[in-house]
């Protein structure tokens, strides 16, 4: 077998780390384009800084795959893929200020709040979250009134309450508390599984996916998501801080529970491997028609080294 | 002349005092039934804190009294009323955050963030305004598609970087700056102005108006929203802590350029009649059908006390 062409996963890994580089840079692009440069009294630098140049765009990377599985609408997939990198830049610079988490470094860079002051960190995260909103419902007609809403209420409900700010709620809340991994669990599904599930339900949204499909994108979302949080708590064990390009060994010094503390390390990797597993079968199990950059994702994050 | 029927501005103040009271009951009671109590790890409790049982509701009765007028959607509408009012809200909580205007005070009641900590008042404004966006797209299809992507827009158009978080940029930007008064109302324009209107415009859009009446109302609203400024900075030096409910004479110990700075006292209470009745003149300019209740708004924010 070519290793070129196809590794275990059965998809052609070479192709797949071209696709990757080229959404990227398309992605880039578009930030760059709809991130305002001239919002006024530096709040548009601040912005700029907060989303460019930065961050392996897993999400938007989710949402454009699975468009382009489904045969979805680019234009509205790309829109969905800058909305859902938006919330997770805000969410960033929110998390990363003194009265959170106080972080210093991140994406190799100083924070957000560290450059530009707390306020203005304050100002640029809400300012995001709008933005991402508003890149949904482009005021052109470029994308239908039916998929804009569609996408603005699976952004919602993956970012409110009862997702990544209720998660962060939980996290907060379960510094020094010994969570059961089903509470651990719950906690991820919202803080990280959420956004990242929705990822993929609106890159199918751009598609009008049929429901037993968006079922299986569903599971593959959750399960995908579930396996990036694993991986992410053994990183900040096994990596160090410039590989991760943020601090590393945070979660332990927090004494906050992850996977790793729960279930030891070789325990966490087996279950990130057997969860990404069950995200590979979710896909074939739905009959994805061209399923391959989503596996190929999947082990993108499995694989990870930062 | 029957002053209980028709005061000056030719509405009956009586009809409007009672629209007003029942109308803030059934905006209160609709945030109670939409703001999560369940909300995981007490951001439900800090959300509801900073949202009931509070303030005047002024946006939400701009949108609701917009509706009545055109005979827009009462559902929608209300929807509406209450995603401007967790916007406004959000702002307010981060606005009093340490990082921000530090204030103790809000309503008469302590700050969020004194509540409950700066990170979990944090999260909720952040929840808060992703729950604006929720409210707009009911899954239960009880607001159209293109009614919902259009009231999206508006507001997270209002709520951005080009509206309310860009104005707080400008307004950070400017302590102790000699801003002359084209630059004043530029900044107020964004920061409270930009919400102000769009309440009027989203309510007005659940009756599909036409554009020559938009333009009308955007008119009005613009006016409107500038006149409470200029009352707001009267208040600012004129009223107590008590009455206003938060700190007085902030403004002025922060070296704030305000509209009373700028031309004086009694110069800025005519500047707030004067863009009051500019509100006035573009209602019968539009010919808004049953106007009654804009225009006893429009002096309820010019007369109010607080």
């Amino acid at each position: 077998m070519n290793a070129r062409l196809h590794d275990a996963g059965g998809y052609d890994a070479v192709a797949f780390g071209a696709w990757r580089t080229r959404q990227q840079s398309a992605v880039e692009a578009a930030l760059s384009r709809w991130v305002p440069a001239d919002a006024p009294a530096g709040l548009g630098e601040a912005m700029r800084y907060a989303v460019l140049d930065g961050g392996k765009r897993l999400r938007p990377l989710l949402v454009l795959a699975t468009a382009e599985a489904l045969d979805g609408e680019p234009h509205a997939a790309m829109r969905a893929a800058c909305a859902v990198e938006l919330i997770h830049a805000y969410s960033l610079v929110h998390d990363d200020m003194p009265c959170m988490d106080n972080d210093v470094l991140r994406r190799g860079k100083p924070t957000v709040h560290v450059k530009y002051g707390e306020a203005q960190a304050l100002l640029a995260g809400d300012a995001l979250q709008a933005l991402a909103f508003e890149l949904l419902v482009p005021g052109d007609g470029s994308v239908s009134a039916a998929l804009s809403a569609e996408l603005c209420r699976r952004l919602a409900l993956a970012s409110g309450a009862d997702g990544m700010a209720g998660g962060q709620a939980v996290d907060l809340a379960s510094v020094g508390v010994a969570l059961d991994q089903p509470a651990l669990e719950a906690m991820h599904r919202r803080k990280t599984g959420a956004l990242l599930q929705a990822s993929v339900l609106m890159g199918a949204a751009t598609a009008s996916a049929p429901p037993p499909r968006m079922d299986a994108l569903s599971t593959y979302g959750a399960c995908l998501g579930l396996a990036f949080q694993v991986v992410d708590d053994i990183l900040d064990v096994t990596a160090d801080s410039a590989t991760l390009g943020k601090t590393a060994g945070k979660d332990a010094a927090a004494d906050k529970p992850t996977f790793v503390s729960l279930m030891g390390l070789a325990a966490a990797q087996s279950y990130a491997d057997a969860t990404l597993e069950r995200a590979h079968e979710a896909l074939r199990a739905g009959g994805v028609p061209r399923p391959d950059t989503l596996h190929a994702l999947a082990d993108w994050v499995g694989r990870r080294a930062s």
